[in-house]
């Protein structure tokens, strides 16, 4: 199995792992000598030198090492800041230099140079587009941003691997996921973190601000508040409302194994599946690979497996879980329930099964292993004995990824104006990402393809926009109607 | 007093009306000559001819069309439609093209283009970004889009001179701000659209919106909700919050007094002061006036003069204006609390004074007719009365415009990070407009900037970080401490 490099906590594999430090020091003859020196001893190995600013008293310049990790480096710098007179006035790596002052920004579609642009785009001309929209409210999917335009809300309670770091500190993701709908779909996302964890509360802001906004994408809200907080602005905004760690993984986790099946021959109907973790995406898999056929699911979490009126760890979420799922009944452990299954998905934590309890699985065994950032077997622990290995992680093949789904789901619903996103649009959007890996390429080492595989948005988006036609939920007409606007 | 040329309701004097009309039309010899004279007919002047798709039975053309106003355009329309076979699948004019599909969108600061990227702005890398947050929330400042990001907050109830046309159909006047905040002062703003009127709703959306942004400006909401929401604000955010249509418009009216008061040679102190219009503008305007200087001001509304215990139209605000401000007390009507005065200031309606009016307020009368779009006094009609007249409008010289306002005020805000916009950093503002006309250049028809003086932003900016730090509201140290993201 091929690891791939990848930047986990800043290290990247080979030493590629860099520090600039803007350095401030006595402007003396022999003393960039010094740090250099200093710098090589301590194991660092520098790569440029930049000069920032210098006067008669005082250097300033920007020194980028090479170190072996972010420990390394501030070893390096404590060193440093030994030299008498020596200060060092900022140091960050790569993945700090890129975040500095934010990742987005608002541009301007048309400019505002003149009198007649200020008049055109401001008062007085936009009174008349403002008027337009009080006359007819549809035609603000036209004459605004509304139509391209999404808010990425979160409370920051369920964030990445890190748990309920709060809204502040859930803003660069935010962010990052932003870059991802505008890189990949062209689509405006801006973030709206959220200073409340009261699912009342959160409806309500989310309602008040939607008039602004073509679809609304729940982030990183920890369950089970976000199943209660979807359901209700699903009913009560006539926009989409998805929530993407339950349903963009779902449909993601779907895709890949629609092409596992193919792989192994086993029909959707036949197999049996573990789901290791019900929160908010374990929940949503399980949901959609019923959707798709699946007939018998058994969930497992830290209690162990769910079934009705378990005495331990239920909510009403969880009950109705049980309801639905695990038709055998009766408690057990995750070891208990993987034996016999043709497929392990796991939305938990790191290190939860391994080898022993895979082979206890059905013959070609699918484990789709997701936990964030390490997952619940390490792939090379199963070689050999699952058949097909997919995770959430970059270093390894069949990386699992909701990339493949948000941007091209979102650009599709936006360009048929949908209502909201039904189970008719998800199933098109799994079904589209699989069928982008064509039967000639298709093997156990690829079921799923890259998230930089641009054929990927294009096949979502038309999938979801035909299958939004096809359930009456499009308010676009296909042919539309004439717009006169003077 | 000469009269520039301006877009008012879409019409251009000298015929730059244009309207451009997507046709489809049977592809048969004639057809365009024939469409061509008819429109000349009309009264139309075809301007441009382009071709969008033909096929043997078809042609589809964007035809631009001159014409006096949008109603002249609808009368060419419609006798174009007449043509057998004739379709108007869309004509729009210059301004409502300007609208299509919004006037901003997201904008990355940096690429997403290979996998590095990817982990750099997304997971993995991205999670030791939130960590640094969680452990110290001051560093979202550096590390996200917070520190140079605002929010236009509105509900649309009192949006230009349009009154209650909801949150929607205020988006495109939002958007325009937006723009208006990138191109002056390379702020970025989110316009965030609110479906409720309750006050308690709004402050609460507000606050919850609140930690993914730099500051909030309140815009277009009514009075008086608008007062209590600001303040409720103010008080429960460590973020500034500014009511534009309230602050912005009374730091540039008194800013165009400053420099007024110059050329009539009269102390801000000795001055009489009639406000017509007790609304958010009104109001401020008062406040500002009076932390300059100003001891007399006689405020007016549709009830006439303002005084404590009024029997009709007063509200909690009012009575808090009428006890702050007309110490001779007593009702009247405008034409009795302009007589006397030295400065008449309207943020009404069109047309409530007169020449008569204005003959009977001081010498060296001082008259800023600012009602939107029409003014209470043409300047026309008291040419040679009043001294000095400024309006909101740009056909005439002095032209009274927030945009000379929030730009550069949010910029140095957030240039320091300020914790609040108090009164000494408005009143740094006004003095920092005033200041850009010079001695030299002052006149009767030029004591305010132009919109487009780049002087503005850079000078307003300055004077507020400066005011901001004075005042102990800046978050930011003149002098950063080092700062070592690793």
């Amino acid at each position: 199995m091929v690891r791939r490099n990848i930047a986990v906590e800043g290290v990247l594999p080979g030493g590629s792992y860099t520090v600039t430090i803007r350095a401030d020091y006595p402007n003396r003859p022999g003393m960039l000598g010094n740090v250099a020196s200093i710098i090589g001893m301590a194991g660092g190995d520098i790569s440029s030198i930049d000069l920032v600013e210098a006067d008669r008293s005082r250097m300033v310049r920007d020194i980028t090492v090479g170190a072996q990790n972010s420990d390394h480096a501030r070893k390096i710098i404590d060193t440093l800041k030994r030299i008498p007179g020596f200060q060092v006035r900022s140091a960050s790596d790569r993945v700090f230099l890129s975040h500095l002052g934010g990742k987005i920004a608002v541009q301007n579609r048309i400019p505002v140079k003149t009198r007649r642009d200020l008049s055109n785009v401001y008062t007085p001309g936009v009174a008349r587009v403002s008027t337009a929209i009080a006359l007819d409210p549809e035609v603000a999917w036209t004459l605004t941003g509304k139509g391209n335009t999404v808010a990425i809300v979160t409370n920051g309670t369920a964030v990445l691997g890190l748990g309920d770091i709060g809204p502040q500190a859930a803003l660069p993701v935010m962010e990052g996921k932003s870059m991802l709908f505008k890189e990949f779909a062209d689509v405006d996302a801006w973030p709206i973190c959220l200073d409340t964890k009261d699912p009342d509360e959160i409806v309500r802001v989310v309602k008040a601000i939607a008039p602004g906004f073509g679809g609304i994408n729940l982030e990183d809200i920890a369950a089970p508040a976000c199943f209660e907080i979807e359901a209700r602005l699903r009913a009560e905004l006539d926009i989409p409302v998805f929530h993407d760690d339950q349903h963009g993984t779902a449909v993601v986790v779907l895709a890949a194994l629609l092409n596992a099946l193919k792989i192994v021959g086993k029909r959707i109907e036949d197999i049996r599946v573990c789901v290791c973790g019900v929160g908010a995406a374990g929940t949503a898999c399980t949901e959609m690979m019923q959707a798709a056929g699946v007939r018998e699911v058994i969930g497992v979490d830290r209690y162990g497996i769910v079934y009705p009126g378990r005495p331990e760890g239920m909510n009403p979420a969880l009950e109705e879980y049980a309801r639905r799922t695990n038709p055998e009944g009766g408690p057990g452990s995750v070891h208990d329930a993987i034996a016999g299954a043709d497929v392990f998905l796991g939305v938990s934590a790191a290190n939860l099964i391994d080898a022993t309890d895979v082979q206890r699985m059905n013959k070609d065994a699918i484990v789709f292993a997701m936990a964030n950032p390490d997952p619940e077997v390490m792939p090379d622990q199963i070689e050999g004995i699952a058949r097909i290995v997919a995770t959430g992680r970059s270093d390894f093949p069949n990386q699992i990824n909701n990339v493949l789904c948000f941007p091209g789901l979102f650009r599709g619903v936006l360009d048929v104006r949908a209502r909201e996103i039904n189970q008719a649009m998800k199933l098109a959007a799994a079904h589209a990402i699989a069928a982008v890996v064509t039967k000639k390429e298709l093997s156990e080492e690829y079921i799923i393809p890259s998230v930089f595989n641009r054929n990927v948005v294009r096949a979502v988006a038309r999938e979801v926009a035909a299958a939004a036609h096809a359930t009456g939920v499009a308010r676009r007409r296909r042919k539309s109607r004439p717009a006169v606007f003077l």
